[in-house]
């Protein structure tokens, strides 16, 4: 048994496929995003502007928030010291989840260390409290709710990404008497597309399974009050759990459920994943406490959001460029090859200062690798007309080929 | 399929079994810690003493630990705004992973969002690269190593608490060529003992296997520079991976491994845990390296909190109370029963203002329910005889038994 050859072969086949990652390091300037210094193969940091940044509205450099997590690092400290049940449950994070359960008109909600832990921890004890539970998944369904699933060690159904014949297909195969549960997300974050809520509740209800919804790429950025498509669609009532992160457009760190108040007992009793972690720090509650409630109020950041994607969508289908159909915020651009993805993104970097990162497998599936970008309230006209620019004479240098101006 | 009522009966279980648990909502003073306020059941905040922290060493209401988070704070803003790979691995990300490689004298150590993601994380991936792997696991490992192993979906050998004898029957009787992981802690936070670790290492080499380590409540605080157990012991160039927390002694939030960079590189690289989450905010990341720097050079927390647990157990065994064998910082008192536990601690919170959370099952195993008390360089002499008072007037109100004194 020779541990290190089996380690050297597993990097190898990254390395074959052309899919080893190289994490490239940079410090964003606060207040001034998307502007940020590279430290990447670089004697000293170099100024470069960010394009793939999930701090979708720039909360993380906004003034309230950061003003919060000054406030609680002076009054209560840096961390939580505890789990939950042992002290480390602060009375910030029974505020911010208060203003989570109002956010999305659920009766209580959960906190979790990270968005991917409250996927992975409420799937997988949701399904394992159900005797015979079974899960049907879209196919797109992030790593995460993979995790969950896999980890609940119950049946699983996967139905054709956004096909609700194919769902309900499968709904009617099951037993009447199986519990069931349909995991899924609202925006898609790799394609920019949104599920047809509506449609899949109405199955729920037929078929009498509950539904966990995904709203991570979502929450902040969709309805009046930041509370997601199933806000904006009218349709967060008919939803059993709404999963979102607070490390996106809330800017911060951090992952929640809202739900009922019988469902959110359960996985605070039974969650391993929830149960047995220091809490948040309280700095990233107060964080986002801020940042909840402003978005709840102001739009601004929402529509500056909307109107940066927009144009940039328009100027790339303008160039040629292959821009993927996205109805979101998410403009990615089709590579289809890893190595090419890579290469497109290291020219960015190297010479136009321009950092956006190659989206490879696993993250999306072999073939369909893209470059993703996330334009937002801080990216101006000219950042957009350098940008692509940029990609214009980088797909003529690789000879790649661009469509006829749209 | 009345899924209320199925949740109904999960949480009606807990309440029979008198471990339903009621989160206590506090804020620590920072910088008066442990004195804190408690909210829970009051209409304004009370102010409390906390026994029941893991924030060991004050670190985190240390001067250099909230001053580097602020100074990030202004910097670059409140989270990373993506995952490691994705936009989010900040030059400070890349400074904390060397200097943690450092502390354990390690080639290489890995970031994640917490101490729970990285044992499972970790475990599960590390099991799956290694085709027909074996585990070998304490009987006593914490939730979030058995939900790696768990996860793996490996085999899992269970052997006795600290029971090399038991152990090596183990290895023995697994085939020769079986890739085999034998996955251990040095401080078992509920029992305040301490593991072999070179006699569990001489075992790994007799059985070529590898080994990891949960320091997570030893990081910080024993070794000449706060490497641990395996520090103090000499040991940690015989651990293939050494994991840890940031949560704790640190004071902040997050976890780690540290080990080759052949086996990071693994983890890196094949770990959904790891890559598909947004990373650890950079003003937490700030605050853990100043910590850590702190650490390795003064001995100051270590040994106010050695001084602090030695004079606490003292009080308790002359009290004649029930204090619990511990080697090591952690100071727990025996009760045996999930209600009376609770019962004392709601006294000692209600009437003395003091904060010490019972430990139940799934925590500790049932029938052995404690109180856990964590002295640290904040627990005055008086504090302590106060404590002790209060722990002895209410062992006789409930007519329980106390020892002869010691
Ligand atoms: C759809 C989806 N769900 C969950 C997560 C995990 O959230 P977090 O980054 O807070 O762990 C992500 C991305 O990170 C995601 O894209
Ligand atoms: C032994 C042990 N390992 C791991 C963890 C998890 O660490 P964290 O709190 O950073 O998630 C804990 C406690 O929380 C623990 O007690």
């Amino acid at each position: 048994m020779n541990y290190d050859q089996i380690f050297d072969q597993a990097i190898d086949r990254l390395h074959e496929e052309g899919r080893y990652r190289v994490f490239i390091d940079i410090l964003r300037n606060k207040g001034a995003y998307p502007n940020a210094r590279c430290f990447h193969g670089h004697n000293g940091p170099k100024p470069i502007t960010v394009w793939c940044s999930n701090d979708y509205l720039c909360m993380g450099q906004h003034d309230k928030v950061i003003g919060a997590m000054e406030a609680a690092l002076h009054d209560v400290g840096a961390g939580s010291g505890g789990t939950r049940n042992i002290g480390g449950n602060t009375h910030l994070h029974v505020q911010l989840e208060n203003e989570l359960a109002d956010l999305h008109g659920k009766e209580t909600a959960l906190l979790f260390t990270s968005g991917y832990v409250s996927n992975d921890a409420t799937l997988s004890t949701l399904a394992r409290l159900l005797p015979g539970c079974a899960i049907f998944s879209d196919e797109l369904n992030h790593a995460s709710m993979i995790a969950g699933i896999r980890n609940s060690g119950c049946e699983k159904r996967v139905f054709r990404h956004n096909d609700v014949a194919h769902l309900e297909e499968l709904l009617a195969a099951e037993d009447a008497d199986t519990p069931k549960l349909i995991a899924f997300e609202s925006v898609y974050s790799m394609e920019g597309d949104v599920a047809p809520i509506h449609a899949i509740c109405d199955l729920a209800e037929k078929y009498n399974a509950l539904t966990y919804i995904d709203e991570v790429h979502a929450v902040g950025m969709y309805g009046a009050r930041g509370g997601g498509i199933s806000e904006r669609d009218n349709a967060a009532h008919r939803i059993d759990i709404i999963e979102g992160t607070l490390g996106k457009a809330f800017g911060v760190m951090g992952g929640y459920i809202a739900s009922s108040s019988k469902v959110v007992d359960c996985i605070r009793s039974y969650a391993p994943g929830f149960i047995f972690t220091t809490s948040l720090s309280p700095v990233l509650v107060a964080g986002v406490l801020a940042s909840v409630r402003h978005l709840k109020k102001s739009s601004a950041e929402r529509n500056a959001q909307q109107r940066a994607a927009a144009q940039l969508k328009l100027k790339f289908a303008e160039a040629g460029l292959p821009v993927m159909d996205s109805v979101t915020h998410i403009v990615p651009l089709m590579v289809g090859d890893p190595v090419r993805a890579k290469k497109i993104s290291d020219i960015l970097l190297a010479e136009y200062g321009v950092y956006v990162q190659p989206i490879n497998f696993p993250t999306v599936p072999r073939g369909t690798e893209r470059l993703r970008f996330t334009p937002g309230p801080g990216h101006t006209t000219d950042m957009m007309d350098e940008l692509t620019a940029a990609l214009v004479e980088i797909w003529d240098r690789l000879e790649l080929e661009l469509a006829q101006a749209a």
